[in-house]
């Protein structure tokens, strides 16, 4: 398979993002939709449901944007980086719809939007929301240590997201003006470089970014106003521009990433940027679907990477494959 | 959504197992197309490879099968028990195919299979193959205890097969007599009866599976030859035959279950039975497949059953919801 194009219109109808304090913070604070005072806690007693619920809350507000009920919907496609994707599992299970549960790592933003978009295309699936998140905290002490070690972070390190983002796909014509389509998806290979650090994302993930790019346009893909990756980060951002040029295709113009964008990396130190399934998944949702509803953007290229490893398999000597999904988005009669 | 219906022809073209040693001592032994013999470790050192690896044998066999080379393949769909699904990546890179990981618990097989075929339908994708394994030694150290500690077994619990299973789906006709088709597929929806016992999964799941194949029916679904569910076990067999009866639908007749197939329970000491992603997998692949291709059976009903849950949910005292995805295979010309 190169890229699936639909026989039949697919909208994304709606966007919708929860953030914690750290996002709030950044560059994009004052776009996200959902936020809480409680120190990232989103009201629970534990990280892990506190993901859940952020999932719960970004599925709401999406349905709310988009004047539609949870019975009108016809699935959820949704995943995180819990073990067992649990914050999908616990958050969602209320609304009672019929659930594809997914792992994509940091690409599932791309990866569930891209699903839902051919199930939309079916012809049987009216809507369908694809949902993400990841929580900093849950994601520290499980991938690495609880934060209160204050455990040292090397300089490629990428700061996880604490965050939510739903995005709702729709077969229905979605009614006046600022349309967005989705118009191509393209599932990627995984591409393993030998990566075998697990504080350099990035890096692993930069050669699957430039594999989903290289076969798209080497498959007669268009060129788009933004390319958009999330979230290779400052070290995977310099390596999939120097692995596209080396091909004769230079990005370096119109492409951003979304793990540069969350925060003020120097300002909030961060190191190489945000990452986590809510980073993509949330500048999309706050930052390049507006734009591309105003009309400031006609066309984007979204490529969700994500790094395929676990504590185990580090730890057993794996090497980290990458993988990255591609989802074109279109400004209906821009 | 409820039930999704192909417009074009879908077919199940080839399926392959892989089994353990404690799987080829039970009554299906002989059906499995690879196994080994040193221990289930397949040639790996660590346990967690050891199902990878299972992964690959399982899809080259598939492929070897069905007569096709993995570049005429256009993606791969895969998913598995182990944290971050690293056993379908760790298995799979070498393939060099487009890859959607996907988490359905012990529903993987079903769930992988029903996207495959959604995918085939697009008209863009002509190949597609649908993977899950599990590793009972992997899963017990992850999810309960390492097997050297000697945990007992409560009554309830099933036993995690060690195996593989791959299955081509494919769009194009699949030639000669005996062909398969899938003619339709249903998603489930999570259903959460209050469960915390992660040692009862059979009553976790029985619940989704009940909610499924209700609406199924109710939404217009056609009964089949052979009703087959994976992998409830016997608790939960014999819930969702009493959740199904209390709704006027006696399924007892023309209904079995993966979990109570692939091991002799009582003379193997199996407690409730089989579980684990490989436990409907290689039961459909090794047995209801074969009888489909050989008209011994006219149409399927395979209900993939998972209980969405991690250690740490449980031990945070969440409840476990089940969620249930429903495929329907049809042999042709019968």
């Amino acid at each position: 398979m190169s890229i699936i194009k639909f026989r039949e219109s697919v909208y994304l109808r709606a966007a919708a993002s929860v953030a914690g304090k750290e996002e709030m913070s950044g560059p994009l604070g004052e776009y996200f939709d959902v936020t809480c005072d409680d120190g990232d806690r989103f009201g629970m007693d534990t990280w892990e449901k506190s993901e859940g619920e952020m999932q719960r809350l970004a599925v709401e507000e999406c349905f709310r944007k988009a004047g539609v009920r949870a019975e009108d919907t016809d699935a959820v496609i949704a995943g995180d980086l819990q073990n067992q994707c649990t914050a999908s599992s616990g958050g969602l299970t209320g609304f009672g719809l019929p659930f594809v549960g997914v792992y994509g790592a940091c690409s599932t933003a791309a990866e569930s939007m891209a699903l839902a978009s051919v199930l939309c295309s079916t012809g049987s699936v009216t809507r369908c929301a694809a949902v993400t998140s990841s929580h900093n905290c849950a994601a520290e002490r499980q991938f690495r240590l609880p934060l209160e070690y204050g455990g040292q972070r090397p300089p490629t390190a990428q700061w996880t997201v604490t965050g939510s983002a739903a995005f709702l796909i729709d077969s229905a014509e979605a009614g006046e003006g600022g349309a967005i389509r989705v118009t191509e998806v393209m599932f990627g290979r995984m591409v393993d470089s030998g990566i075998t650090d697990a504080n350099n994302m990035g890096a692993a993930m930069a050669p699957a970014a430039a594999d989903t790019l290289l076969r798209y346009f080497g498959d007669g893909g268009a060129d788009a106003s933004l390319i958009v990756t999330g979230d290779l980060g400052k070290e995977g951002t310099s390596i999939l521009r120097e692995l596209t040029a080396a091909e004769g295709i230079d990005i370096a113009e119109n492409h951003t990433d979304c793990g540069m964008m969350v925060y003020d990396i120097d300002g909030q130190d961060k190191h190489c940027g945000g990452s986590g399934c809510a980073c993509s998944g949330i500048v999309m949702a706050a930052d390049i679907i507006p734009n591309l509803r105003r009309g400031v953007l006609g066309s984007v290229i979204f490529v969700g990477t994500g790094a395929l490893m676990s504590p185990t398999s580090v730890a057993q000597g794996c090497s980290i494959a990458g993988v990255a999904h591609l989802v074109r988005l279109e400004a209906d009669g821009v």
